[in-house]
């Protein structure tokens, strides 16, 4: 009871903090037809800086960090990303009007992880003086390689099978490498490469840091307008995506947290990383996934799967999800 | 004698300020023909962000303010806005060799507002320690709106008349929407939104507002280089228009001054605020009036309208409108 | 010896300092193959920000500078941009391999100044302490136009000569105001201009120098992709450009710091000021200097001239000539 009204009174706080706020008024803003646009220099800095931040940041951090620390988290969010997609595929995909890997797809994308939900749960645990282990948010490529891995690999198993006989082969290396050189892993990775191995703290505390909540708000605002605009691809395919992309971020959300608390148990992993991997876990590709699967799966239809995720998957996450996160926490471990 | 004095310190004053010299700076570089170019998706990032900020810092005062308070100075944006469209009409659009849906389009723009010189005037009253109540910047859509809209209004009576009998009926609901969905009052619109209703402090203060008087630099200069390259449009027309760009701005922002200054005695409107009525009167709209106008009255030269506001109106607003009014100021409020 | 071991513990630091990191981070990750990519409106607004932030300072304090102080170095300057290029004339282009013109272009790109690698010295010297007149990056056009203009009117008299008789008149007047109106020398004569003559002091605070080291680190980033892209270019071409690029930066700098010394005995010109005439030598032009060549000697390669300065000269000049400089400066000073 207390839970729900705390939860109730998180959520309508949430929708006045600027993260939120800004995701929805750039949907305001689309629903309206405004002419309003950033320019896509201007996103893909946004993008850019974001991820660079929360790389630095983790790169510092875990030269820091006991890597013991690391090591269950790390294969909890490798675990969570592939059990995410094989739980699309043995739901979503077999679905009526629901093609097979349109679903996996879907389910891959669900698996990986959005810097911009990643980065509105920073903010917000900060707000709330919530601490957590710094590396924390470098968990991200954990979760979200393998998952995309795992849905590129059972949507070719499928259309090789389809094809019987003629069996295309998957080559993992590729895709691994291909999702590696992706724009937002480079970046992610290149930023934790550097605050691994260089001293970027002047840059980090003049520049990337500051900056950080600012370019979030633009993000989320060309987010928003993005959202918007997509719904109506979404009104093409089946109901089950939209049914799919509200309720699986929230579950996963939810199973995410259960094994971090166990982790909690068991080596001390701290609330707020907890929380943090329930947040990547409830969060959903949205920069790099999209393009990697439509490379990887052709006959995948992306109406569906970025519909499902961009209009529907991460305005729930961020909207709903890391407010419930947060007030579990507060639940589970009475901060 | 000493108000002259006194205007004359402030003119020279005036073209030391970073802003008027960033503008000066464009003009030099535009007319020596220095490659340099401020690429147009930083011009749009910049725009944006001096919006949203007048727009957030609109909105999360008029969430404090006394809404009686604004009355009086909301009903006299949109009394000027009218009146220089009709004062246009009657003397600019009259004249020889101007075509009169020119001279009317010519006094649109005149009687819409200007982001930039607003933000320029905002800066100024800052570095002069000169307070005003902080929801004036968001007087800007009550006197833009009903300017565009009725010189547009009367441009098509005009020319509906012309074709005398087919009477081409002008839907002042249409263009009051396409008004507020253009790029410019959309921003506006969602930084007033989002500061009445959500708390946007933390980006406002740590993002928006440092990143303010910066942009507005860069901003200036590309208006410089613009305003000078639109110059030889404004050859190609009628001198009347050279004539009523430079004179209409002062002539403007002078009543407005009156008008604000019947409103200071009557209900305390703050002396700032006064020089501000006067400043938005005497700008005239530069980023989202010409594209509204070409869309509304094809039939009018872009090269009279855009020639007159970019190249002339917009420089003297600033370099000459601003000091005057502050200057004024001081002479009749003695602060 | 003990000067070796500075240099060496500066060179290891050196790859740890944000500067450097960035750019081999560029590097490695273009030989990555990644798909990240800096949007080329905000390479070209890092450009034009570092360039303004560089003019601003030197032009303010040029107003306080006591201007005989300048004198000297301001001749040294000249002197050294002519005598990189005289040199580069009469070795690399008479190498054999080496086509005499593409050797020109070479030795006037070597003698041109670049932007970023002033900015990274100047970002060290400020982490070491190392003070300098703050007038020295002004310099930067003294040495850059001179190697321009010589290497240009060096090849178009030997192509003019290949032509016997048909003598091609090279108009140097032409190729001044063609240098001085290129995008990077009109934003760095536009701050100088507007810290001389205006009152920048609250832009330049809030804005333009704190935002200098950030922005330097993406633009370092973008260059060293860009050196890593452009190094299959350079084995297109004679190996010499290769051995010219990597030995010259390291000539010119230690050269330019010996009559940088002989002006601290004779006038007191700072340690700094003389590590960053060694620094200025040191550099290449990266971003005005190749177009410029372009179309004043078309028949050059620019294959051979950008190749050995994009990929080899630049990353040279930053990673092994700043921090051999500042350890000649500490043996020399003893600062």
């Amino acid at each position: 009871m207390d839970f729900l009204a705390d939860f109730m009174s998180r959520l309508i706080a949430q929708f006045q903090s600027p993260s939120l706020a800004f995701l929805l008024g750039g949907m305001v803003l689309a629903a309206s037809g405004s002419k309003l646009q950033i320019p896509d220099a201007i996103y893909k800095f946004c993008v850019f800086m974001l991820l660079m931040r929360i790389g630095l940041e983790g790169g510092m951090e875990i030269r820091e960090a006991n890597l013991g620390d690391m090591l269950l988290p790390g294969f909890l969010a490798v675990v969570i990303g592939c059990g995410i997609v094989f739980a699309g595929r043995f739901t979503l995909a077999l679905l009526p009007g629901v093609r097979f890997e349109d679903g996996v797809a879907t389910a891959g994308l669900f698996g990986a992880v959005s810097a911009s939900t990643l980065a509105a749960a920073l903010v917000m645990l900060e707000e709330q003086a919530v601490s957590y282990e710094a590396w924390v948010p470098a968990l991200y490529p954990l979760m979200d390689i393998p998952a995309l891995v795992l849905a590129i690999i059972l949507a070719n198993i499928y259309l090789a099978k389809q094809k019987d006989g003629k069996r295309s082969r998957v080559s993992i290396g590729a895709i691994v490498s291909d999702s590696l050189r992706g724009s937002a892993l480079s970046a992610l990775l290149l930023g934790l490469a550097l605050g691994l191995f260089s001293r970027p703290e002047i840059v980090y505390e003049g520049f990337y840091d500051p900056l950080f909540r600012g370019l979030l708000s633009i993000l989320l605002l060309t987010m928003g307008m993005e959202a918007w605009t997509r719904l109506s691809e979404l009104r093409r395919v089946a109901h089950w995506y939209a049914f799919y992309a509200t309720t699986a971020p929230l579950v996963h959300g939810l199973i995410a947290f259960g094994l971090g608390y166990l982790a909690h148990l068991l080596t001390g992993f701290s609330p707020g990383g907890v929380i943090l991997l329930a947040v990547i876990a409830s969060s959903n590709s949205d920069i790099s996934g999209p393009p990697t699967l439509r490379a990887a799966i052709p006959s995948a239809n992306p109406s569906a799967y970025i519909g499902a995720s961009t209009s529907v998957g991460t305005p729930v996450a961020i909207a709903v999800g890391i407010p419930l996160y947060i007030a579990l926490g507060e639940a589970v471990f009475g901060f």
